[in-house]
């Protein structure tokens, strides 16, 4: 967060009151019904995301070897192409582990929406969420494109197609300012099982009016990705359909490179965290920070090992000062450990010091572990390097949601 | 298992009924309620392992960086010496986290039972299960070490004293004929949360009166543990505590080496499905075989994601015919696949073939699911290495236990 401070001093940073993915200029979104998922057939789950000037995008992709249809088409496309037009995004259906024919129908849904937009087919890109091993129903799909309505404010409508077991929208946008330069980036994103460091069911769609350099965009989209959306965890499971999607159409000019990589990490790590308080079945989110560490990757693999935890999520759901879950997590974490230097508190409650037990007052712990953010703070006390990650409890319904998704 | 079939045809094995870790010659066990653990003070909680004969060891510990104290003066007391008389094991207490003074407290433990059979303080091995960043209560070890009575059918009192939450005592024996030569080898294990690769809440205890040389008894340990405890997970948390260990005290002479390894895997499969059968809040026993991998790592990689998913547990729970979730899962094991090559079958029904989704009979694969062991198979038909792991599905009650341990 230093160097949050000292860019702080240069540009100024805002989240806008109801930001969504279409709050930066010349973006445009809408939703309709398609039934793709006959259990939630009035639900919105076929959208759109279109920029009246054409968009040099990035991505950030599942690292499964069992990917998904949509993310193959996309990756070539982003690797074969400079310039996009429109997004076409489902909910319901996957499209993953159905053969050759997942790749005709994720290139056909993004030529359908080519034509209705007037942008070639191949610059669009495609994404789905939902279940695994079911082709994609094109008849509806050709049947319902036509019904999309494409309006500046329709990020919301977006938000809302995307959602598969989530139980709220996340969207939101920053706008910045850094002396002549303004700029805006919205975004939207979806959980809410399968979220685990190295992405899982995520899809994050992000938008910007920033001109900025397409190495440069990719670039910074890792460098969030990996403050954010790789610091969350539900349940350590990934999916075959995770992608993070940048897009930026340079309508609000040239922007200066720090405050848009600020900007960026400040939006990526607001949605990430509401992924996780949406973790399936989570009643409250966890707040890891891991300080004194000896490298950045130790401190994420400690922070994030703490949030992964079926016994910690547990704990934490039960109100249960367990702290010693929390240091077992860390332990096995790989990060550089020596007990005698291991701190660790909930909230302000000191609960180790120099790796052993502290007398502390329980009551106190418990009501801190039943509030809606459970902060926990480990000081490794060996280096100067520093990580969050968010994860969220586990609770019995986490379980009965996941046992009866596809039945 | 192909060497398991090369090796019956030279030597014979069988489970002994009602076989325990004494079941070899030469070894005595008993058990006492020390009231470790106030919440449960009627139930055994210490145990004493003995051998009349001065036996070899060798164990397999956690790999976490912080290790609990008895797992610590173990480890050095293996280095340090060559034989050993006696283990001292207590539930209730994991002595972990608690300073210098753990350390102490591991060391009078021995030191009381050693004075008591007459072995040298450095020749009898501590292990501990429970609660973390609570100290032994080293009154009531010292008021109790005097009420165990060591008998040679005294196996069963041992593995009911180390249980936690375990719901069952876990022992076996087998006794293994080649030629001239004819041993036994005796165990007893407890689980059952925090089970997973590389060890978790795990302590196992292994006896045999084969003679055998040191060095080959540390590996053959490895090898059988690689084969059976490293291949099951119930939460994929580990903890500061694990530990498998063997003792040989020679009394039934020389055994030959394959015989050997053959029977101690055997021994070590069979407890480790007792643990994932037994995992906290488990209702079914997941058996996942990988097939043609490029090489063993790899497969067992991928038979481990899939035991290990809570999303492949949760849809196991509900009888969840989501078979995407088992490939997403060995998608991201890091094992080498071709989605065009992958098979997949639930018992003897083909799921997916050549990585497309069949048409399969729901109802019979439900069926399958409800079952008590649920097995699963996956070709990925791109070597010849396969792999075998265990896990359980996972239920609400798995929350309830986690959610109220300490409190």
């Amino acid at each position: 967060m230093e160097c949050g401070i000292v860019w702080i001093m240069a540009a100024e940073i805002e989240f806008l009151p109801r930001g969504t993915v279409t709050s930066p200029e010349g973006f445009f979104a809408g939703a309709t019904s398609a039934g793709i998922n006959e259990r939630a057939a009035d639900k919105l789950d076929l959208a759109v995301l279109f920029s009246e000037a054409p968009c040099l995008a990035a991505a950030v992709f599942t690292d499964t070897k069992l990917k998904a249809a949509p993310v193959l088409l996309s990756q070539q496309r982003l690797k074969e192409r400079e310039k996009f037009g429109a997004v076409v995004v489902n909910s319901g259906c996957a499209n993953a582990y159905v053969g050759a024919e997942g790749l005709a129908n994720a290139a056909e849904m993004a030529g359908l929406v080519g034509e209705g937009i007037g942008v070639a087919p191949e610059g669009v890109l495609v994404a789905s969420t939902g279940v695994i091993g079911v082709p994609l129903p094109m008849e509806k799909i050709r049947a319902s494109v036509d019904r999309i309505i494409l309006a500046r404010d329709g990020g919301s409508e977006l938000a809302k197609a995307i959602m598969t077991t989530d139980t709220f929208a996340k969207e939101a946008a920053v706008r910045a300012k850094d002396g002549q330069s303004e700029f805006t980036i919205g975004g939207a994103a979806k959980g809410s099982g399968m979220i685990h460091p190295n992405l899982a069911t995520l899809l994050g769609f992000i938008t910007t009016d920033a001109a900025v350099e397409k190495e440069f965009l990719q670039k910074a989209l890792k460098k969030a990705v990996d403050a954010s959306f790789n610091m969350i965890s539900v349940d350590g499971d990934t999916s075959p359909n995770d992608m993070v999607l940048v897009m930026a159409n340079g309508l609000a000019g040239d922007a200066p490179p720090a405050p848009f990589e600020q900007a960026l990490e400040q939006l990526c790590i607001y949605l990430a965290k509401l992924l996780a308080r949406d973790g399936e079945g989570a009643t409250r989110l966890i707040e890891t920070t891991v300080g004194g560490a000896v490298n950045l990757a130790q401190a994420r693999a400690a922070a994030r090992a703490v949030v992964s935890s079926s016994l910690v999520k547990a704990a934490v759901y039960g109100a249960d000062p367990n702290w010693g879950r929390i240091m077992a997590a860390v332990g096995r974490s790989g990060a550089e450990i020596k007990e005698s230097k291991f701190d660790l508190s909930i909230g302000k409650i000191a609960v180790v010091k120099a790796g052993k037990a502290l007398p502390f007052d329980k009551s106190a712990v418990i009501k801190l572990l039943k509030g809606k953010e459970v902060p926990v703070s480990i000081n490794l006390n060996l280096g100067s390097s520093s990580a969050t990650a968010w994860g969220c409890d586990l609770s019995p319904e986490y379980v009965t949601i996941n046992s009866q998704y596809m039945t």
